[in-house]
């Protein structure tokens, strides 16, 4: 089958690789629907996360089960389902409370870039749909997987609610869905933080009010303007930079809430401005798991298109030019078609 | 009249201090019955917090009313009253929120370790008794004006509910007073971390089940053998290092809740770490004037005894033997009779 791996620093190749087999008996193997490239994937891409050994890429996937081991009862073949980019076995008390992208048998995804992919612990990590999807529905549950489910935690965990002011940092494919999370979190005022016009347009068409074009300390008096001086009640740094995170926790009012959903790369907080800043502070990696049915029924009934983050739509053996365009932002995320 | 003045390290002195007045029309003056010295004193004492001048010293206080500013409403002359560390008008939006350590107006009290003191914003900062309480209430009831109202702050911070399972991080006054907290929100299970047996002692009297003397990994892994191996539910950081933030952080589970309330000195925190870590984290200041009412009540009801924690009680002329026998860990809090 046709996969993707990087060799190193932006050497992605597509190429033929084995076929994945079931290897547990909680395992089901999946043809993919659809994949996608993610703006994780650009750390190592870009040499910023070191790259060892040739890495088989990808963790956002949907596609109908094609074989599964004999423990699984949940899923069955022929069945569309999607998955979280985390396995967990959604039994464990981890999971039980809600994290099971931190559960105690999870796994990070990763060679969904590709036509077929093995999913462990299917079971917990998997919902399947009543029915198949209509083609259209595809960019926006394959969302689900991951981008909005990253940008639904990062509202969720900046405790947006209905009447809050919600500032978002960073205007990536999950800055975007953070916005569109916050409005449909109820979110009175959202304010997206972007220099760039069709990034802007989106926004605003997910539910932004306001943009804020200023970065740094120009950037943090633009949103104390905005909030009467005292800064926002939620902020979502959906970045991962020391001045993103900088940015989000200096733009938040004493007592609001700073979530942040990238993983941060030589980020350092100081611990006393953090203590005077006084603000709650969540974060990590999205336990979509916890969304998945609520966000698949919310693109099922049309009350969300997610799927609109994708400008861009290549073959699985063009994915090379997918990561370039995103390296070179000149798309915000690009669907593989598997 | 006699005030308590640090002129560099180690060099704490009693001496004749001109007797506060009123400057602004929402002061108050009071005639303390009694101060007290706070663990935070001892940064500047032993000179890790730079002293540049001659400071008056001492922020916990409770008293008698002597005089008020013409704007004053809520708090007269012969009122007994007990104060926040911090001064708050208790009506900005921060305020109402709970955030009163962070009041728009807030100042830090100092020079509390004196016979008088003015207040700052009386209505926002006192409360005030209906009776003149008895004389062997004064220690608790002075405890709530910070020591008491940060612990309570590091259990709520920390989502202490009932049946959860708390691990205090420091076996200081606001350490002991944090497992108190969590005690009165149900928490099943405390687990206080000290070496030292009479704060042992103390923090089983408030409410301890267990006691851990490790430090460092061997206190991590004695605590995740404790909590079936995924850490604790709740964890309340009452030092303020590196090395107690870091034990706390990661000896809470996945999903769970760090509080800090000491002052971070020196304190930085890896954001990669603390995102794996998957925690919530939140402190700062304590908002005592959110919880002193409750705390007055709870004093004055006979169902909680925080004076425990002063085990030296010394005139105000020999301030100086209190700091000394803190600094030492001779005594856990030293009561100042003014």
């Amino acid at each position: 089958m046709r996969g993707t791996v990087l060799y190193g620093p932006r050497d992605i190749r597509s190429e033929d690789r084995p076929e994945p087999r079931i290897t547990e008996r909680t395992d089901a193997i999946l043809r993919l629907s659809a994949s996608c490239i993610c703006g994780s994937d650009l750390w190592p891409y870009r040499g910023i996360a070191e790259v060892r050994e040739p890495t088989p890429m990808g963790h956002e996937y949907c596609g109908v089960v094609e074989e599964v081991g004999k423990e699984v009862k949940n899923v069955r073949p022929g069945q569309f389902v999607v998955g979280s980019f985390a396995s967990s076995d959604n039994t464990c008390v981890i999971c039980r409370d809600g994290y099971q992208s931190s559960c105690v048998h999870r796994e990070f995804m990763t060679a969904a870039q590709a036509s077929l992919l093995r999913v462990p612990l299917a079971d917990g990590t998997l919902v399947a749909t009543s029915d198949t999807p209509s083609k259209e529905l595809i960019p926006s549950l394959l969302a689900t997987s991951d981008v909005l489910g990253t940008g639904w935690f990062a509202a969720d965990a900046a405790n947006v609610k209905p009447g809050s002011t919600a500032v978002v940092v960073g205007d990536g494919a999950v800055g975007l869905l953070a916005v569109l999370s916050a409005k449909q979190m109820g979110a009175e005022r959202i304010i997206a933080m972007s220099r760039n016009e069709s990034r802007q347009k989106l926004a605003r068409e997910f539910g932004a009010t306001d943009i804020v074009t200023e970065r740094g300390d120009e950037g943090i008096a633009r949103i104390k303007e905005l909030t009467k001086g005292i800064g926002a009640d939620s902020v979502l740094e959906c970045v991962g930079t020391q001045e993103s995170m900088t940015q989000a926790i200096r733009s938040t009012r004493p007592g609001g809430y700073v979530s942040y959903v990238g993983v941060p790369h030589g980020v350092e907080l100081d611990g006393a401005g953090l203590f005077f800043a006084h603000v709650h502070l969540h974060g990590g990696p999205a336990p979509v798991r916890r969304y998945l049915p609520n966000l698949i029924n919310l693109v099922l009934d049309g009350k969300i298109n997610p799927g609109k983050v994708f400008d861009l739509t290549l073959p699985l053996d063009q994915v090379a030019e997918g990561y370039r365009a995103m390296d070179e932002r000149r798309a915000i995320k690009t669907l593989l078609q598997t």
